[in-house]
């Protein structure tokens, strides 16, 4: 049952590069508001703001023998996913994990758990967002598999599909859905400049979306 | 039974600005230990300290629409007081509602739910308390009400009342109540002030507030 | 039932220092993954790492006047630990009583309840770590003991214990094993550069550690 | 700050006795979707349904004092609604108040906080709402209120306003509209037995209500 | 995006059968400890065991809108499955719904949010297992897609996979798997039978499963 | 580090029983509103209510070997309290382990994580309270410690200790008090039946405790 699975297709590196850029808010409404993790998800410090192609890990609860497994098989520009087989929020990665992953290029950690070595791992700029920050120390005893489809946090990750991080939170987006996405992204981005440009001269939402009328007819009342 | 109240009471620009200045721990102190929202209403970002008159929000879960409605009923130094009917953790509000406020007047935005664009909304200076912070999308189906008292966070809302926030939380203060909250939180800085100097000085708590006969006369021992 | 234990035992200032610089990771890990307190426990703000001797104090809910007995018992380089008799978030403690804990030489507040003052307790570098941040005041009516053991954020804390709190959490050594975990810390701080630098240049910590032949045994399947 | 109010205004006996029948779903509905204290307040034991008028009271963290003051104040049919003025689990009620307010006429309890001596509460009758069963015991030195308006988990409750509770979670009604909710609600009972005779007979909601055109127009794609 | 999938896969009727006779916890393990949701979903009511194949609902925050859809897909012994697009408690589904599922011969609700009318769906014998209890009222404005892959309480559950839900919470089987699950939980029904007869006349669990040696050569010390 | 002790100290079997007879509430507010477990702990089925000498259990998180060696310590009449080393809630626990303890005498389980086979369990007659109710399964890898002291639930435990454990919660007595906290119990008992008497005749506590002279003197006003 514990397989490690060594090849996996990602997405295209520029692809991956345009979703950074988007962020989070962006590439969720995107993609039709899909794909968030749970918000319990934050980043262990402000400003981060990346992508890359998941590694998934499934791990047992207080067991990160699967991280050290799953660092032999980053390419530069990952991400590593651990989603651990029942709660638990044991820190299962720190700083010297972390060094590992960047001697790999790893660009980040999603981790339904805990992480820990908060001030190094900050000072060495490599991001995690994390169920919460635990100190707790783990063992290397129970098998898990790495590269195998994963629930974490309440969303569907499988190898290769991309993760878009940044201080909103966590967002997934299917591999072969990347390039649609992302163009759909950008478009996004480009209509809500022109909105911001409107909404800071002072006209209202109501206005530029047009909403009096379909409110009216729905019967809201101002007295 | 949805509706937008026009016309609001609102407490005087410099007691509101007074009640800024003095923070949440002294005037919710001053104010009888009344008046808290629920501790998990936390800023998005450190520092900001503000008060203003509340334009309040009943709003369907997951459903953003009235907060365009609410915008237009800003005036300069309002904050708005957003309590969905149902508990929710979606993103209501990012950069464009944030642009569009600002562009009204308004101070911050107080939500029990979440709040997205968080990096954009630091860069903007707009603060926010919300519950928690989620990219989720939300939709503009179903109405809700503005200026109408809200439970919001477990506390009581009323519009017009003064709303204090800063890294403590945040509190609310009856307009009709809030010249004499105010006076009673300066005095209580004055106070304060005194205290800190001599506690600064060494002088213990228990002689500067003389503490131990009561605690003598309740039975603590020293061993 | 309600005591102030006023001689107690103190672990010797070089070892509580020494503890301080190893961080609370190492510490934990060093005496055998015990003693963490639960992660809910977070400083509010970052960048704080303290060790000093647990003055312990058992408080009623909402009431923080055995805050004002314990300053009292404080020696230059104590920290104050805090556990409620029941689950509380009041802000049992702000800037005054940080002050008047200062003044005794006091490094830091370990409280399984609220805080409050936060920007004035940043300003003036007094640590805290808590469960939560919350303005909520207190009153000063019941009693409760200082330097009992206590049970705080589900660890057991005797007085004089030394507490490691820094960015990760909150850790107690028992004061008498103080010296030891030292020791085993600094052999891991030494054990650790030395693979970091390994990690760092490539090697896989598969290869490091030497797992691959573990792993194969334990059913691991490539694929 | 802490009165007693000894009289307040109830709703009929009849009304009262009518929105206990129709039960919390339907009386929620009928007002209009408002009112329904938060999902954690769930009843100590199955199939209690219960209306009356509130008696209230705002309460320290772990000082059951009020509930004394309380208990003079009850009239026949009367409901308690303690909301404690932080966030508290203690178990403030138990089997000897129970008495006490039984001996009133007392109708049931609503706390946002904890009871205790749950078995024998079951086997006298007596209903509790409550936010969890604990039976840790408070204190009786700091006072509070009793008949002023409080916000009982997340609910606005005033003095005299009807509280509907059954296995559904608990609902408060304002007094002054008592009687045209329960003039809806049954209303609404008489719809909805009609409704459930149309369904049971293996009509779909999807033709009963008429929601296929809606649901095409708004883009339903059946695949 | 909102679609209906009106042909969905299922499983055989004595698989199914089958495995509702095992119970939650064998079928979990038979497969290798995978499928289980979030331990919060808890059923209204005891002693409930059942097993069918799962017409998924994807669904908005309180707007269960599309459970009417659904209702038209169920084939008799069919179990729906709500995930709403993000976190919600609202009271989705009650007795009048049940009604109709009923008429078209539903075996349960799985539902990551809110229920009501529990009493009534007690007495009608209609299993629920859900988040939360909630009378909640909900609106039928949004589109959301019925037989699409979901996420529910942290678990992927398809369309046509076999629901197993009893007082230990509910576990996921994947269709294609189903028969073969069955055995093997067969199969571990037969050895716990005979393991229950040893354990009780008194042989440890130390050596019907000749742990011992494994406990010393771990390192474990009696004293 | 992981060790078993094989000889532990017990409290009387007679004063056990009184214990058991006296409930949760009493003995805990009898030796000082101490003792108690969070109220997150919940029994799995109501009414049963029992006390017994703890052995206690440290084991990792998701692994119950721990339990096989539990068993082989305990003597008729004892309870098991299982504390895991990080928070976990997975089912550690279920009806062939309660076969084999309900062979060595043992009365019950306090665990701070999961427990399953509710059904059987129930049938049994073997009570348990526990964090959460969880199928998910465990394995046995990683050592722990039998009859050391554990904080479980937030409270101290030492190996002997009597556990008290109903419908209220769950209450640790230390040994060596327990025959005067039994004492004081049923102390506690006898004035309490007089006083349900007396306010069942309707007398106020306000008078049968004297309280209203120290209430007004606090200031409590009549309105």
């Amino acid at each position: 049952m514990s397989v490690v699975v060594q090849h996996i297709a990602r997405a295209e590196a520029q692809v991956i590069a345009g979703l950074a850029e988007c962020g989070v808010a962006t590439v969720h409404e995107a993609q039709g508001r899909r794909g968030l993790l749970a918000s319990y998800m934050r980043p262990i410090f402000a400003e981060a703001q990346v992508a890359g192609s998941a590694v998934t890990i499934s791990a047992p609860p207080g067991d990160n023998w699967m991280l050290h497994v799953a660092i032999e098989q980053l390419q530069p520009g990952d991400i590593m996913v651990l989603a651990p087989t029942s709660p638990c929020e044991d820190g299962y990665f720190g700083d010297l994990l972390a060094t590992s992953a960047m001697a790999r290029g790893c660009k980040g950690l999603i981790i339904d758990a805990g992480a820990r070595d908060i001030r190094d791992l900050t000072r060495m700029g490599f991001p995690v967002w994390s169920k919460c920050i635990s100190a707790q120390g783990t063992v290397k005893e129970t098998l898990g598999s790495v590269n195998v489809p994963v629930v974490c946090a309440n969303a569907l990750v499988q190898p290769g599909d991309v993760i878009v991080a940044d201080d909103d939170g966590v967002c997934v987006v299917r591999r072969e859905e990347a390039e649609s996405v992302l163009t759909a992204a950008r478009a996004r981005m480009v209509a809500e400049e022109e909105k911001r440009k409107t909404l800071a001269a002072g006209v209202l939402g109501l206005d530029l979306y047009k909403m009096r009328a379909r409110l009216a007819e729905k019967g809201l009342k101002y007295v």
